[in-house]
């Protein structure tokens, strides 16, 4: 085609004051939301790189290769870039549980009002 | 049953240090990540009152009724609150675009490691 969509590229993320960007982490195929996390410039590199997903622990101020501890990574299968760059939609195939916690997804608590 | 799961609240909510929470917006049924958003207490007290999304814009520092402009409100039909308490999943039916662009979701920028 001659006029194909333009490319976005890691470059057009919109990091924050602390150099993050969230990260939403959906299973492909069943949609479920499995967790959130951010990723600074480092992990985005080598989610894309490796097409595994990497994140910044906030807590711990490190690079957080998932499921290097647990064994469940997430391969990642595609990226997205929401309209104002500062968050990610992160495709992926998780073959065990996301959350720490041993749940499919950190989603689980129904939240009722008060 | 004796023994039922305990009830998660609002009150369970871990705001970050400008009072806010990240918000997740998912279409109920389809499973598309519609857009991320933030809230504040008061947003996530009408969210639940309402049964609609209300957000707290951090680029305008004010209340957001989301849809208020547009006509496309969201209906509320659940939220859960991650194990970690930061990040909401709001289960919501759109029945017009998401995103400001006039696309259905925000996501809509794939993105290709440089």
């Amino acid at each position: 085609m001659a006029h194909s969509q333009p490319v976005t590229s890691p470059d057009d993320v919109v990091f924050d004051d602390a150099g993050l960007v969230t990260a939403v982490v959906q299973q492909q195929g069943t949609g479920e939301v499995l967790m959130v996390a951010w990723m600074n410039a480092e992990a985005l590199r080598r989610t894309l790189a490796d097409s595994e997903s990497w994140f910044w622990s906030r807590s711990r101020q490190e690079l957080w290769h998932k499921g290097s501890t647990s064994g469940n990574t997430q391969r990642v299968l595609e990226v997205h870039l929401d309209c104002d760059g500062d968050t990610l939609l992160v495709t992926v195939d998780s073959a065990g549980p996301a959350c720490h916690t041993g749940e499919r997804s950190c989603f689980h608590r129904p939240l009722v009002g008060n």
